[in-house]
């Protein structure tokens, strides 16, 4: 856990966590439209105004594969870069890494699922395969200088095997941690975690790897996004992953909704007074906008309801009802 | 917190908790159709077979200030009532302290706001009236043999006054439970709870009256529902309120949405290993049904995603793909 502790309220954690924004790429993926790339420069560039610590904006994967995605070198060439955002992009194999490379991420992110079926059906590739390319993978950015970081999915239960050993999750952590992946991204792909579970992997994972950056990745599908969140805040976890308006999903898991949403859990980490560094008005002005980003209706919680304290008018007829009372 | 602490994962807390179930009373009553007696009589009996600790029947209101619950009596004579079910109903005033007890409800459950506005909208009397009324039903219920728990509104922040002094809302705890009520419930009446303020109050509120029961009432209005849950459960809390399908939420808060889901909180337990009691298959059951119930869709999470070892076909095209490898 970080030596600053937030001192608000009887639960313990952190004083400070980085948001790392990935609706850009995470959500803009799983969308049945295609965004104009000036639209998602537009998008990107918003969002590089709130404060996050990490923008991923894009995907190098074949056009083919994800045709939403087919312009990442025009996108990541266009977007005006923040000072203090760090730009980071998802690999999924060699030939995308180079692709990266020529663009000039802050970071580049990999990709592999800790269960076999998993792995398969959204990458095409055996575990081993998958391991055997990002252990070159890394090589090859770490000679580029561009640090990397590897998303395990699946880690907290898959959709087709069920639970997944976590042994065997720290064991794939260790191997790329070792290899020279500067962080590792524990993600609920498929909202399966909960609270206890993503608080024993978080203290697990800090005990394993102390030194090895952890990013936790929660889905809101069964409504414990928060819940989880707050139980890896709780363990000392100080970086997310989120979704502006909640976007993205997963193509194997029907039912399955987006990610947990930016604007929920910068409001929470608000209200608690763990600072995220994230300007939340800006941010629900972007989310305001996002239906007409992706058209269909995007539906935000916290926009509908407002900030906690976003008071209401009390009924015009108290005043008359209680007029000489105290 | 309870001697009996749960052993699985990082986050302790009580081993066993308690479901109160007020979608009768709670959600029914701020629906915009009247369901007919005969509905009610067959939702409440299927609830009664799940399994909860307390089933908020109903209330006894005026029948012009709320029409949905004008068949309080015939609801509760004609339900059945399962042994280890604890039935009861809200009553927000002594005449319908009257009628209620002429139901022999095996609790009654009294009603006031912490926030004076909030107070005056949802009952139309000064807290300085509520809190004497309160206090005579109490001293009437406790002459007839009926336990008594008092809920108070709006403990974690008002829709019209915002913040919520706590040392105030502990004072009128410490006044009820000293007056003989055998329970209290800080209610979040419309979501403006957060984790480590619930994980406070309840810390303040158990060591304050220890020998008083503490339920918790919470919405998900911004996502935060069973993030407090958790957060209130680690501080040793065992009951919780929470309403079939999420129904349910605040006619003075627009945009609030309703209780935190029964299903989504039961199924949040057992995945955390902690004993609820409720079968979450005849729960979910209910819930599939309740759109019918309430003449409009009702949108729960946890039926539309399944509970999180469902797990799905694996595509078919993996076979043929992957054949011949390891």
């Amino acid at each position: 856990m970080s030596a600053a502790t937030c001192s608000t309220g009887a639960l313990r954690g952190p004083a400070r966590v980085e948001i790392n924004e990935v609706a850009p790429r995470d959500g803009l993926q799983i969308e049945p439209i295609v965004v104009p790339t000036d639209a998602k420069v537009a998008f990107v560039d918003a969002l590089s105004a709130c404060g996050f610590a990490r923008i991923e904006a894009t995907s190098f994967t074949s056009a083919r594969a994800i045709p939403a995605l087919a312009d990442a070198e025009a996108l990541m060439h266009r977007m005006q870069r923040h000072p203090g955002v760090r730009y980071t992009a998802l690999v999924p194999n060699l030939r995308g890494l180079e692709r990266a490379l020529s663009c000039r991420p802050d970071e580049v992110n990999l990709v592999m699922s800790a269960s076999e079926t998993h792995n398969r059906a959204n990458l095409r590739m055996t575990r081993q395969q998958s391991q055997a390319q990002l252990l070159a993978m890394i090589a090859e950015a770490g000679a580029a200088g561009v640090p990397v970081n590897v998303s395990l999915s699946t880690v907290f239960g898959c959709p087709f095997e069920g639970e997944v050993d976590v042994g065997a999750v720290m064991d794939l952590a260790a191997r790329f941690a070792d290899a020279g992946a500067a962080g590792i991204t524990l993600c609920d792909t498929t909202g399966m975690a909960y609270p206890n579970q993503v608080a024993a992997m978080c203290e697990r994972f800090q005990s394993k790897l102390p030194q090895t950056g952890l990013t936790i990745h929660l889905h809101n599908t069964r409504g414990m996004g928060l819940a989880n969140a707050v139980a890896a805040w709780e363990t000392g976890v100080t970086r997310f992953d989120a979704a502006a308006g909640g976007l993205g999903g997963c193509p194997y898991a029907p039912g399955a909704s987006g990610n947990v949403s930016t604007e929920d859990l910068v409001h929470m980490f608000d209200c608690m007074g763990v600072q995220t560094g994230v300007d939340l008005k800006a941010l629900l002005g972007i989310v305001g906008g996002m239906s007409g980003l992706v058209g269909r209706e995007v539906h935000s919680q916290l926009l509908s309801a407002g900030p906690r304290l976003r008071t209401h008018q009390a009924p015009a007829w108290l005043a008359e009802h209680f007029a000489g009372q105290g």
